[in-house]
């Protein structure tokens, strides 16, 4: 299929009805209303149906009737309304249904402002509601990758029945790239959903249910769901290393959009002969800890980098411990890190040779 | 004053009315009914205001506007009830304004059921809401000391300008214990709110906010927010150890009621024999990481104790690193682990010597 | 096509089926939910979207919206359902909205009971919502009726840009008859909706409206809908007389499914010699004042029933006005009068000469 | 006591106070949101408790919380506002439950305008929400009588248990007049509600309800209403003559505000020598209906005038039957009919001597 230029929630919206969702709940707010704008107008076409419910807590509530009946479901929202959807999340995460949600960050903390922000990791990866749950976070820094990871997100849902968000930022939302988008998904062809709520004839009936009256089913039922989470830590991490040599001087975490700036900011530093790499998570959740470690180990130092002041150090410090030396700089509340920002941090930790010499010449 | 037998949620109720606070706005929920039952009998008796809102999203909206106008004001509720109030405690903590909240924590996640849990953990400590923001958690083990974390949350929150959570369990709530109260603190000589929306005769007026259109502003904001917090982790760890000589075999780490039952569990370990003591975090954040560092050294292992799937691990790896030998055991969904249960893991961790020699003993 | 046995609420979802309806949004309750049941198993069949909806708050918005882009949309509730889209109404009134909605009325005030009623009289016919507007409102008195109105609801909607309202009550929506379906309206071939805000390319935009700053622009808006209203008023009543001859002693007014059980009891009064007939209002609004006039004129009294205290009576007087013998009998809460309560009224007002032959040999 | 300049708004907001109202529950919408602006500053001097709302559906069941426990509640709202109680309102009426609420009626339908109407009317008088209930209507021209009315209406929702509402418009909410207030009532000596659910110590629980799930209670229930509704018409018809003399011409029928303006266009009239008067129906519900009768006998023929399409001529006509000349004059959508719009009026339908006159003498 043949490469289209799209805007970034345009694609994202394209992406979902490829991957053969139909059903969209949510609220507009900005920066990702060009999403249900989108599919407002797209659904139609391809017999989906598109509501915009009276809040976000009426939206995540239709996921979970939506999820229950086994359709492939999906709503899209920014920093505060998805702060609305914690209660509802947990729910559906209680019950094991599939659904994908996206958030488009925004600068927070209370309304903040509507640019760009990473500071919601926090949340997306711990404790975005009540009760021992996890979601899969998973974070795209083009928008060719927003497209392939909401597909793959449907499947991840459906496979383990569990909520998916795809977190990205007011830039991959508004940029335009060039995207090609796989095939239609035929509908009818994926799994079937042998324990959804849709309809009884012939069968026992299917009960999607959160509420547990005896202390020793609910226990059950929790260490059954953190068995089905640690398989997930062990089977769907994933990264990506960039220059991520042996000896390096400064390894940067990074991701989603920021990951891109980053990796502009290490072009310009390596070519000047610096030695630093980019550690790229994909999922922050299951968060990849060992190749974190792994790529770690051959560097000096680690440099986190995030639109926020440092949500991810927890996971940076939980993967290479307490011995290893580990910085963070991030600009938040809607602020973009630029590459000159970060090349200048890599050249407070480390600077490259060059920039050594040119110091010494001064220093005459 | 003399002390009055009482249950956990009323006392927490009376706490509150001595502390000064007159403005309550909830929603019944499950364990924990009764402290607003309590306050709607008991704040008409000094003039306080009480107000049973349409929902949890009201009702924490309500709070953010009576801290506005520099009120102590107060919601308690329960799990699901806290997951609904996630946008609008980024909205109060985004605008510094100081209120308490209690979250008698239920099994969860979704309804869940009834019983006690600290399966909102992370939550608690993490990504309660969007943005980049901290809330103070505090976590007493007795009624007693709830009662007196009641009446220092609003000490704190005031000083610090900053949102209090108390959180509990079923158990403290239920438990009917001797408590003693302070005097009631003299409202009129609180010190005065400068920063308050509570008219303006004479003075410029004060404004409540958390909409920043500046991305340059909201910026600055979020690293004074930031600074605020590392100024609450250096000042606010609280932190409890019993029995943590040197030379320990097991260090437990246990908070809340759990931390009783641990007790138990070790004073007959001890009184067998056997080495192990107890590091209990008052504050869940901030996190008392060096004191459990400090006290970690001492021990062999450290055996981490919680109703949930094991949400604490992440502090406790945050505070030791990853060379020290770490287990956890957890029950969930309203099981609560019994003092035999925790001397069973105790025992698979390291026998007492009696039992050693009885196990000796019984292999001849 | 042939008739088949049908449940009422059945039948009036197969009638919106029928009619072009593909959206509903709303709320259950009883003794209607089984509408909703119906169409959320009817809908998907045909392509047609079915929303639960938050509350009906939520739905009546959402007929709003569905109603703006030209969709024919159908709620249905049942009283405290319909207070609750009061609000609503009166804004799509004001934009001149076609909607179809049902109330199956139950036994108010308040939450009531479930059993039939028709005390929602002066609601459906007046001040139903804030300002001056009027909505057309349909009484069947039978399941065919039921369909029949239905599906001339959404044309009348449609014809005069106006909500239009079936008005039912437990009986004809439990009740199972015999109906007969017309074929499937072709959506594609209802008439365009030239106002609707579907979409202007190529054309200067539709603004659906109810907000007007300047007075002089509301005031005119105001006067078009009452000259609207005035032209509905001539051309839209409609009624039935049964037994009205010349020269009755009573003329009973009732309509719905009351009107039904007064048959019986004037069959059964008329076989014994009496002298009284049926009006039947078949709109509510616009009501067949001149119709009830003149069939008035031909009978020495009226008496009004209906399961209420009287709602009618403002009606029935303002047709006849001051000189007419006028009474009313009616039971509410959800009991039905049966045809001998009805009777009993009949002989009450003027005995049968059968009657008073009887009572005259008695009287021997 | 001494007379004070004062707002209408504040008026009503002092006017509660005085009554003893110490609860009030509401959501802000202009044109009356001043009433609650002063009882947010004047409530907490009196010790009384002002709450804002999540929404009108909350307030009114806020109300509902504090009259079943024996607070004299108070809301104030307009058109749309009072359009989301209509449930809140039907639940009250059923319970028997003594409010007083404001309309402050704002042009409409739908969003409509924020200028001074009367189209509220049928909304008021009938079909305010579901089922067979009634409420007490008020409606003050001036002022004073305004504050009167609010006292007045506190008295009678206690007697009758049953809700009250005083309607005004933009124009009496905005006007200062000088007005003068009674004594605060002694909260302590207002007659005990013995049936308020305020605490069972000492006796058998009171229970407040609308749900009966036996029919014929529910019959009982609402005729026992419906009795009540009737000694309430006997007792409480309220309204006032103004220069309705033997053998007027006209007869003008108009209430609240505009009532006023018609007084000025009569008093021009009258002193030109013609030959009209006023009625004025101060209570809405219930209609002097008795009164019209009797003062339209002397009049040859009826102007309603009101500001709307003419919601108030069912009133007139079932006041004074269908052979009485009646005609409507009105303005709607925030445009007041201006005293000279009124004169020309009565022109139209009798021209007093001396236009006779002039205009003979222009036909010369």
């Amino acid at each position: 299929m043949a490469k289209v230029l799209m805007k970034g929630c345009e694609a994202i919206g394209e992406a979902a009805v490829r991957a053969g969702c139909r059903n969209f709940f949510g609220y507009p707010i900005t920066p990702q209303t060009e999403v249900p704008e989108y599919l407002a107008k797209r659904f139609p076409e391809v017999g989906g149906e598109f509501v915009q419910a009276e809040s976000e807590v009426a939206s995540i509530n239709m996921l979970y009737g939506g999820a229950g009946v086994g359709k492939r479901v999906l709503t899209t929202s920014s920093s505060p309304g998805i702060s609305l959807m914690a209660e509802g999340l947990s729910y559906i995460a209680a019950c094991e249904l599939p659904i994908v949600f996206v958030n488009i960050v925004r600068a927070g903390p209370g309304l903040g402002g509507i640019l760009p922000a990473q500071s919601d990791y926090h949340q997306a990866t711990r404790g975005i509601g009540h009760g021992d749950f996890k979601i899969i976070v998973l974070a795209p820094s083009s928008v060719q990758e927003a497209v392939d990871l909401i597909i793959e997100a449907f499947d991840l849902a459906d496979y383990w029945r569990n909520p998916v968000m795809v977190m990205g930022d007011g830039m991959i939302g508004q940029m335009m790239e060039p995207v090609e988008f796989p095939e239609m998904v035929n509908i009818s062809k994926l799994p079937k959903k042998e324990w959804a709520a849709d309809g009884c004839k012939g069968r026992s009936p299917n009960i999607i249910n959160s509420l547990y009256l005896q202390a020793e089913k609910l226990n059950e039922h929790n260490w059954k769901l953190k068995a089905k989470y640690d398989e997930i830590e062990k089977r769907e991490r994933r990264s990506e290393t960039w220059g991520a040599d042996d000896d390096m001087d400064v390894l940067v975490v990074a991701y989603g959009t920021m990951a891109r700036i980053v990796k502009t900011a290490l072009s310009e530093f390596r070519a000047a002969g610096g030695r630093a790499g980019l550690f790229r998570p994909i999922s922050l959740w299951p968060f990849p800890h060992r190749e974190l470690l792994a790529a770690g180990r051959k560097a000096k130092r680690i440099l986190g980098v995030e639109m926020s002041t440092g949500q991810i150090m927890d996971d940076i410090r939980l993967s290479v411990g307490l011995n290893k030396k580990v910085d963070f700089f991030g600009k938040t509340g809607g602020v973009v890190p630029t590459p000159d920002d970060v090349l200048e941090q890599l050249h407070a930790l480390t600077p490259p040779p060059k920039a050594k010499a040119k110091k010494k010449g001064r220093s005459k």
